[in-house]
């Protein structure tokens, strides 16, 4: 769903991928590092969509709280296994979030 | 496909999106606007995915850039009728990005 984030200023980690035909342990670690991310001190929020293209947005309070997550151990073992395994490409963008609007029909 | 920016800094446009079931004229529309934006002044690139959620980010050269899109003639009247037919609710980040990394398997 659309992530409920505070008022900008914040942080937002633009994960866009190709993967690999290689699905194995894929999934798991995928849900798993959705689930360790927003145990992490900083998070805002994660939305997440597929087709050809991954494109997953993470939202957080700080640069700093995107450096602990990157270097978090468990999610380093992942990255490695995607570079390996599960991807066969992808871009990762750090950004400010400046402004937002949103629309909402309820 | 992974956009190609060039080295930060530029912006990013992310719009998250929970469509309606209404398809009538949206495909054509969604297409149509990917066209109008390539043609824009300070475009740099568009990554799309859909599954439940839709995530469209589009990259640009700077914030005026962004406003003119925002503002170009026919996009403002897809935008309406996206509010009126097509999106149960949406959210728009304007974003700076200020880093980006990548892997490619090649």
């Amino acid at each position: 769903m659309i992530a409920k984030t505070p008022e900008p200023p914040y942080y937002a980690v633009i994960f866009t991928s190709v993967r690999t035909d290689l699905a194995d342990g894929y999934g798991d670690t995928a849900a798993r590092m959705i689930e360790l991310a927003r145990d992490q001190p900083g998070f805002l929020g994660v939305e997440s969509a597929r087709d050809e293209l991954g494109i997953t947005v993470s939202y957080w309070e700080s640069l700093d709280a995107i450096r602990a997550w990157k270097q978090q151990a468990e999610h380093q073992i992942a990255q490695q296994r995607g570079r390996q395994h599960w991807y066969e490409a992808y871009k990762t963008r750090i950004c400010k979030v400046e402004r937002d609007y949103a629309f909402d029909r309820l």
